[in-house]
C-alpha cells in the first residue's frame, strides 16, 4: 500500500507553528537513552527526563541521544528549547510522512530518512521515519519504533579502542546512516528473490490470477521504495558538498562511499522495475498461448468429428428410395472412411503443428 | 474533462491591453473583504468600493484584501491604477487559464496558481484559480469563488497574539501558499482510495466495461492535476531566490518548507499515474483470462460430446447389413464406450489443469 | 501526414549560396502591403515593386512590410540586397520547411515559425511558415498564403490612439508572434473535442476499425503539431534573453508572457499525447471485451445443445435388443432430461456470470 | 542489420599504436583524387602516390585530396607522417567502426561521420564512414567506396568564379559536411513513404505475417540511423564553438546552418520512431478484430443449427410410444420451427450488432 | 541473473574499518606476480610474499604487480600499509559488489570496474571485478581469477622496444583499461547474434514457449551489462578531466579515445535494449496470429458440416406423414444441396480471405 499522506487533514485548522505528532504512532511510550563517550570514557544509561542531557552540554564527549517513539511531543518540545532549534525541525522531526533531506542550520543539521526492514516473507516492507540531529559535541536520533537497528554501532562505540571514539558527532551521523542504507541491500535481496521467483512461475506457464495480484504488489512495492530511497542519494550528496563546519574534512570520505551504496540501491531498484514492468506482458503472453493450446484441441476434436457425424446423418435418413443402404459392402466402405478421413486430418494437423 | 483552453476564441480581435475577463465566470458578484493587522490591532470589514482601501495605504499595517468573483472588471482596473500595477498582471488575474508562476517586478509580487478540491465521491476535481498580488504592506487575494479556503487563516489572525501579526506580507503570502498545497494532500489522499478500490476490483476480475471508463478518467484526472501542480514547484523555487525586498529571510525557510510539500505531492502524482498506467494491463489480462476458462468450457464440452453423437450416429444408420445391431451386447457394449470416452478425456483435462 | 522534407532532393546540384524557393508554392502570386505608422500619421498602401519601400528607409517611422506567396525570388533578393540580409536569411526565407528559431544577426533579427491553422472538422490541420526580419524601423513579414491572418493588427493599428502606435517595431514583432501563437490555442481546443469524442465512442465499445484509423491519424497530428510548437518557446526565451538593441527592455515582459502561452499549449499537447497513446489500449481492451461476450453465447449454446443431441442420438440407434425403447415412460422421462439439464447448465452459467 | 562492432575482435593482440584497416574494405584499390584551387586557378589530378602532394604543402592555394577506398595502410601511414598528425586520428580513419564525433589537435581538426544512402526500394541503407581531416591549406577526405558523393561540390569549384573559392579550407570542410547531411534528407523521405504506406495497409487490415517482418526491419533501421545521426549534431556543435583558428568566423554561420538541419532530420527520426512504435499495436488490434468477426461467424452458424439438430433429433428417436410422429401437422410445425427459431435469433444478432 | 547485492548481510556486525573479503571467493589460491620495466630493462617473477615488491618502490622503473584471487585477506591489508593507501580503497578492493568508479587520492588513484567473458553459447555472462591502484610508479592490478584476460599487455611490454615502456603507470593503466572495454565489444557482437537469431525465429512464427523465456534471459542479461558498462564512461571522463599528476597530458587522449569506445558499447547496448523490448510484442502478434488460423480452421469445418448435418436430421426423423421421404429424386436433390450448399460457403469464405 503507498503510504498515505494524510498531513493536511490531521493538521489543517492548526497554527504552521504548534508541535503535534502526524501520522500513526507506532509506540505509545518514549524511550530515551543516553551513550556519552570519549577516546578514554563511556558512559550509558536510560533517562527519564531531556533535563538529564544537561550536563553533557558543555563537555568536550560526543553524547549520543535515542529517543524511541515519537507520541510525547514535549521531549521534542524540551530539547528544541534546550538546544534552540529551529521551530520547523522539530515540526519535521515529529510528522513522520517526510521526503528524505538534508537541512543546514547555523549550528546543527538535520537529516531525515526512510528505514525500509521486510516485514515477512510476502514481502511486506516495514516504513520507519527517523531523524538525526548533529550538534558540535550532540547527536540526536528520533525513531518511530524500538528496535535494535542500531545496536551494532552501540557495540562499536563499546569495543572500539580507538579509532570510532575519537572521531566527533559526524561520524557517529555516517555510521547511523551507513546502517540505515545497509538495510536496503537487504531489502533487495529479497526483492529480487521474490521477482525471480515470479518470473519462473509466469514462464513455466504456471500463472495464475494470484501472480497477477503479486505482480501488482510488488510493483507498488518498488514504486514506492525508489521513493524513499531515491532522495537519499541527494541527501548524502548534499551533506558531502555542504560547508557546515559540523562535517569534517575525513568524514567526506566515508559519505561519499555511502552515496555510491545509495546510487547501487537506486539503479538496483530499477533494474527490477525494469524487469517487473515485463512481467505482465510475459503473463499476458502465457494466457494467450494457453488460450491457443485449447483452441487447438477444439478444433482437432470438432474438424474430426464434425464431418464424420454428417456421413453417419446420410445414411441416418429414411428415404425409400436410398439404393446404398441395400449395397452389401456399404457399411464396411464407410467405416473404410471413418478410418481414413481422421488419419488424412491428422496428417494435416501434424503438419500444421498443431499436434 | 481537460480544462479547456479557449483564451484565444474568447478574446480574440482585441487588443492586448484591454482588461477582460476570461475563463467561466463563477460567480456573478464580487464580494470584497478586508483585514488590516498589527501586533496590537485587528480590524475586519466588507468593502462595496475599491476606494474604501486608500486609507491603509500609508500604514504601517499589513492589509489583507480578498476579492471573490472576476466577474466585476472594474474592481481589477482601480487597484490597478490604484497600486500601479503591470498592465500583464491585471490581465492575468482577470484570465483564469493560467499556468502557475512567479513574477517578480520592482514593487510587487505576483503569484497565481490552481487551488484543487474534489467535488464528490466519484473523484471529480473542482479548479479555482487564485492569484496573489504581494506589497510592502498589502496582500491581494483574487479568487474565482465565494467558499471558506482561507477561513483557518484569518482565525489564526485574529487568536494570534504575538507571532503571525508581527510578521510581514511576506508570511502572509507563504500562508497562503501553505493552505493551497495542503489541500493537495487531501485530493492525493481521495485519489490513493479512488486507484486502489479500482485495482482490488480489476485484480478480482469483477472488472467491467465501467472499470474501463473509471481507469481513462482517473488517467485524465492525474494528468491534469499533475499539470496544474507540478509547476508550483518551480513558483516557490523562483520566489525562495527571489531577490526582491519583498521575500524576508526568515520566511524563505517556510517557503523551503512549501517546496518540499509540493514535491512530494508531485512525486505521489507520479507514482500514481505509474500504478494506473498499468491497471490497463492488467484489465485485459483479466478479460483474456476470462476468456480462456469459457473457452476451456466449451473445449470440455464439444471434445467429450462430439465424438460420442458421432457413436450414436453411426447406429442410427438405416443399412441392411450391419451384423452388431442384431449382437446382443451391443448396446450395453457401447453404453461402456459412453462412460470410459468421457472418463478418459476428464483425466487428460485434468492433467492439462483444464478443470 | 508528416510534412516531408524534400529540401535537399530539390535542391541537391545546387551551390548552397542560390537562392531557389524550395517547397509548395501555395500562392503563384506575390502580393505586397506595406503600412507605415507613427504615432500621428498612418500610411497604407499596396505595392508592386520592392523599390517603393525604399523612401521609408530613412524615416523615423515604424514601416511593416507583408508579403504573402513565395514564389516571387527576386522580392526576396531584393529585400536582401536592400537592406544588407545575410545570404543564408534569404535561403531560409524561401525555404518552407525551417525549424522555428530566432537568430540575431549586427542590425536584424530573424524569426521563423509556423502558423497552424485547422482546415475541416476532422481535424485536418494546415502549415504555413511565416518569417520575420526586424531591423530598427522595419519588420518584414513573410507568408505563404494570402488570408487575413494579421487583419486584427493591422486594425489595432489603425484604431490605436496611443499606445501601438508609439511603440517599436519589436512591439509589432511580439504582437504578430502573439497571433499566431494564439490560433495555436484554437487549435488545442479542437484538437481536445476530437480526442474526448474518440475516447467516448470507445469508451461505449462503439469501436470500429475507423476509429483505429483516427486514434493513429490523430496521433501523427500531434506529434507533428509538437514538433513546430515545441521549438517556439526556445525561440521567445532566445529572443527575450537577447542582447540585441532591437529588443527593447519592455517589450521584453511581454515576450516572456508570450512564452508562458506557448509554454502552456506545449504542455497541453503532451497531455493530449498521453491521453492518445491509451487509446489504442482501451480500443484491444473493448474488442476482447466483445469477443469474450461473443464467446459466451456460443459456449453457452454449445454446451447446453450438444449433450442434449447426444441423448437423441443414443435413442435413434437402430439396435434390435434395446430395452428402453418400447419402456412407456422413456419418452417423457427423456423430455424431463431435455429440461433439467439446460436448467442446470442455466444456473450454473448464471453463477459464472456469463449471462 | 545493426551494424557490427568487431572492432576488437579483428584487432586483439595487436598494439594499440599499430595501423590496420578495421571493418569489411568496400574497395581492394585506393583512388587518390588531387584538387587544388585559389581564387584565380584549378588543378586537378589523379595521383598514385602520396608524394606527389608534397609540392602544394607550402602553397597558399586550397588542396583537397580525396582517397577513396581504405585497403592500402600505407597511403594513411605516409599522410601521417608527411603532415605530423597524431597517431589516434590515424587508427580511427582506418576503423570504419567509429561514432561520428570531431576531434580538435593543434593543427589540424578531424571530424568523421557516417554518409547513410538507400540502397533499393525496400529501404535498405548502405552505410559508408567519412573522415575529414582539415588543416590550414588542405583537406583530406577518405571514403570507404568510390562514388560520386562529392561530386556536385568538385563541380562548384570548378563553375564557381569567386565567392566558393576565396574561401579557405574550413568552407570546403562545411560543404562536404553538408552535402552527407542533405543525403539524410532524402534518406528521411523515403523511411517517411515507407511507414506510410506500410501503416495503410495495416490501417487497411490487409496485414500479414509480412508486415510484422516490415515492421521489425524498419524499427531496426530507425534505431540504427538514429545512432549514426544523432552524434553528428554534437560533432557540428563543437566544431561551431571550438576555439581553433582553423574555423573561420564566417564559417560559423554555416556550421549553425548545418547544426540546424542535423536537429530537423534527428526530430523527424525520433517522430518515426514514435509512428512506428505503435504500429505493432495496430497490428495486434487488427488481428484481434479479424479474429472477432471469424468467431461471430462461428457462433451465428452454431447456434443457429445447433439448436434445430436437437430438434431433429428428438423426432429421429425410435420410442415405440411418441404419440408426435403420428399427428398430421407435426411434421409441418417442426418446419415452422426451423424457420422461426434462426429468424428469432438472427434478429438477437442483429441488435448485438453481430451481423 | 541478476548479481545478488549481498554486501551488508555478509558483513553486517563488524566495523566499518575492518577488512573482509565479501562476495563470492572465485579462487581460494592468491598469486602474485610482478613485472617491473623501464626503456632499457624488463623483470618478471612470480612472487609469494608482499614483502618481495619492497625493493622497487624507491627505482624510477615502472613496477606492475598483478595479485589473483581475493581470498587472502593479508596481502590487501600488507600493501596498504606499505604504500600508505585509504583504508575505504582497501575495503573497496575486497568487496567485490563495486559500481565501477574512479577515486583520486593525494598519491594514489583507485579505478574499480567489472570485466564481462561471455561464458557460453547460451550468452551467460561471467563478472570479473578488476581493481587498479595507480601509483607515481606502480600499479596494482587486482582480479578475481586467474585467467589471461591481461596476457596481450604482458606481451607488448616484452617485445616493445620504445614507445610503451618509456611511457609512465599511467599509460600501463589506460592500457589495461582498453583490454577490459575491448572485452565488452566481443560481448556485444555475441549479444546481436543472439538477438538476430531469436528475432528471426519469432518473426518466422517459431516461436515456442521457450522464446519467452530466452527474451526474458536476455532483457535481464542486457539490464546487467547496462548496469556495469554504462558506469565506465562516467569513470574514464573523470579521470580524463582529473587534476592529479598521475595522468600524464599524453595519456589523456588516449583516456578519451577508451571514453569513445564506452560511448559506443552503451549505446549499442540501448539499441538492443530497444529491439529486445520490441520482441514481446512480437511473440504475441505471432500467436494471437496462429489463434486466428486456427480459428479460422473451426469455423470454416463447422460451418459447412453444422448446417448438412441438420438436413440429415430433418430426414432422419421418424414421423409417419413426411411425403418427401416417399419422392424418388429427393435423396439426389439432397445430395445436390450437399454439394452446393459448402460450394457456396467456400466461395464467401474464400472472398473473406479465410482460406
Amino acid at each position: 500500500m503507498i503510504e498515505s499522506l494524510k498531513k493536511s487533514s490531521e493538521k489543517s485548522g492548526l497554527p504552521p507553528g504548534s508541535l503535534v505528532h502526524v501520522g500513526a504512532a507506532l509506540e505509545t511510550v518514549t524511550r530515551m537513552s543516553v551513550i556519552d563517550y570519549s577516546k578514554e570514557n563511556i558512559e550509558e544509561q536510560q533517562i527519564q527526563s531531556v533535563d538529564e542531557i544537561l550536563k553533557y552540554r558543555d563537555s568536550d564527549t560526543v553524547t549520543w541521544v535515542i529517543i524511541e517513539g515519537l507520541a510525547n511531543v514535549e521531549v521534542v518540545e524540551n530539547i528544541g528549547t534546550m538546544f534552540d532549534i529551529h521551530q520547523l525541525v522539530l515540526e519535521d522531526i515529529l510528522n513522520t510522512h517526510q521526503r528524505p533531506k538534508f537541512e543546514e542550520y547555523d549550528d546543527h543539521l538535520y537529516i531525515v530518512l526512510k528505514c525500509l526492514l521486510p516485514e515477512d516473507e510476502k514481502f511486506t516492507v516495514s516504513y520507519q521515519q527517523i531523524s538525526l540531529l548533529v550538534l558540535t559535541n550532540f547527536v540526536f536520533v528520533f525513531k518511530e519504533k524500538t528496535d535494535n537497528l542500531l545496536y551494532p554501532i552501540q557495540q562499536r562505540i563499546r569495543t572500539s579502542k580507538g579509532r570510532f571514539r575519537s572521531l566527533g558527532s559526524d561520524y557517529l551521523a555516517y555510521a547511523i546512516l551507513d546502517t540505515i542504507v545497509d538495510q536496503y541491500f537487504i531489502l533487495i535481496d529479497l526483492l529480487d528473490n521474490a521477482i525471480t521467483s515470479l518470473e519462473d512461475s509466469l514462464l513455466a506457464s504456471e500463472a495464475t490470477q494470484d501472480s497477477l495480484v503479486t505482480v501488482q504488489r510488488l510493483k507498488r512495492e518498488v514504486i514506492n521504495i525508489r521513493r524513499h530511497v531515491s532522495p537519499v542519494r541527494e541527501l548524502t550528496t548534499e551533506m558531502l558538498h555542504s560547508e557546515s563546519e559540523l562535517v569534517d574534512e575525513k568524514t567526506r570520505m566515508y559519505l561519499r562511499d555511502v552515496s555510491d551504496h545509495v546510487m547501487r540501491v537506486t539503479e538496483s531498484i530499477d533494474s527490477h522495475r525494469d524487469i517487473l514492468s515485463g512481467l505482465l506482458e510475459i503473463y499476458i503472453s502465457g494466457v494467450t498461448n494457453k488460450m491457443n493450446e485449447v483452441m487447438k484441441v477444439l478444433t482437432v476434436f470438432s474438424s474430426i468429428f464434425i464431418p464424420l457425424t454428417f456421413l453417419t446423418g446420410i445414411y441416418g435418413m429414411n428415404f425409400e428410395y436410398m439404393p446404398e443402404l441395400r449395397w452389401k459392402w456399404a457399411y464396411p466402405a464407410l467405416w473404410f472412411a471413418f478410418i481414413t478421413i481422421p488419419a488424412v486430418l491428422l496428417v494435416y494437423f501434424k503438419k500444421k503443428k498443431w499436434l
